[in-house]
Formats: C-alpha cells, structure tokens, sequence
C-alpha cells in the first residue's frame, strides 16, 4: 500500500535488503514486525517490495519514534536473528522527508 | 542492487508506485531513465523493487541535482507519458540522509 496521507517534515526509515537461502520464518516474522511497529508511538505507515532486492520505507514523526522501535525488545530479537540468518545484506538510511507530491488517476 | 558505498549527508528521492493494466513501453521507458540518471551530474545510485507496489529509492548529491534530473527534457516526457497511461498513482517524497547502517554477512 502506498502512504499517501503524511505531512512533510517527518522521518523515514528506508531498508533495502537480500536474503540468504535460508529464510524459514522470516515471512512471519516481518509481517510480526509490522504487526509490531504500527503499534509504537510516533508511527505514521510502511510501505514494501520485494524483488531481486527487498525495500521497506517506514515512516515516522521524529528520530525519537524511531529509536523507541529500534529498542523495542522484539524487534532486537529479530534483528538478531535477521543477521544470524536471513540477511545476507542489509542497508539501513535514516532520512528527514522535507517535500513531498503525490499523483492519482 | 544495494547501494552501500555512500556517505550521509545526501538526498534520496522515493518514489512508490502502483501501475494501470495498459503499461505498454513502461519497462523500456523505466530502464531508459535508469540509464539517463546515472549520467546525470550528483547522481549517487538506485535501488528498485516492484510487488504490489513498485518503490525505487535514486540517491543524489544535492537539491540542486535532483531539480537538474526533474528538468531533463527526456526525463519530462517520460513523467507525461506515465501520468497518461502507466501509473495509476504515485507518491515521490525527497529526503535528506543523516544517518546509514550497513551489514554483510
């Protein structure tokens, strides 16, 4: 889904990714993930593909918010796990949102 | 590709998409603007990834090369043509990097 109710400056979290050959929970546990992260302070929306690479942009009012959820006892379990087995690769961009336009047919 | 040889601060410029059913010369057309942008002066990289949704993430030096890369007459057609026939909707948000993570196995 495409968030398109947000309004600029806000924070996003842009996480681009490769998998390892070895992704036995990993479907789960990202949609645990997401679960998860809708329900912590500050949270405004997500939005993912994944084809030869994976991109997850989630969104957040402040930089506060975001290290909240990256403290967040279940989500640290689950970046262990992630580096222990089902990234091969990860890229992690924290960013300010300071303009935005939107487009709909 | 992950990118992952960049040094904040830099911009990025999401842009999340979803598509109509007629999306004839949508791939070339994509394709050739890859190849454009990475002729273009600040150009730093892309990530892309189409599900659902398509999210592809162009990074970029300055303000000023993103606006440069906005007015390049090719890229202009291009961003006509698909708001006539290819995108049923669009979100482009440009963001300031200040902070970046990365982890290979």
């Amino acid at each position: 889904m495409i968030v398109d109710n947000l309004k600029p400056p806000y924070y996003a979290v842009i996480f681009t990714t490769t998998l390892t050959d070895d992704i036995e929970g990993y479907l789960e546990t990202a949609e645990r993930m997401e679960e998860l992260a809708k329900n912590q302070k500050g949270y405004l929306g997500i939005e993912s593909a994944r084809a030869e690479i994976g991109i997850t942009v989630s969104y957040w009012e402040s930089l506060e918010a975001i290290t909240q959820w990256k403290n967040n006892i279940e989500h640290t379990e689950a970046r262990n796990l992630g580096r222990e087995k089902w990234y091969k690769k990860y890229q992690l961009r924290i960013c300010k949102v300071e303009r935005e336009y939107g487009f709909e047919q």
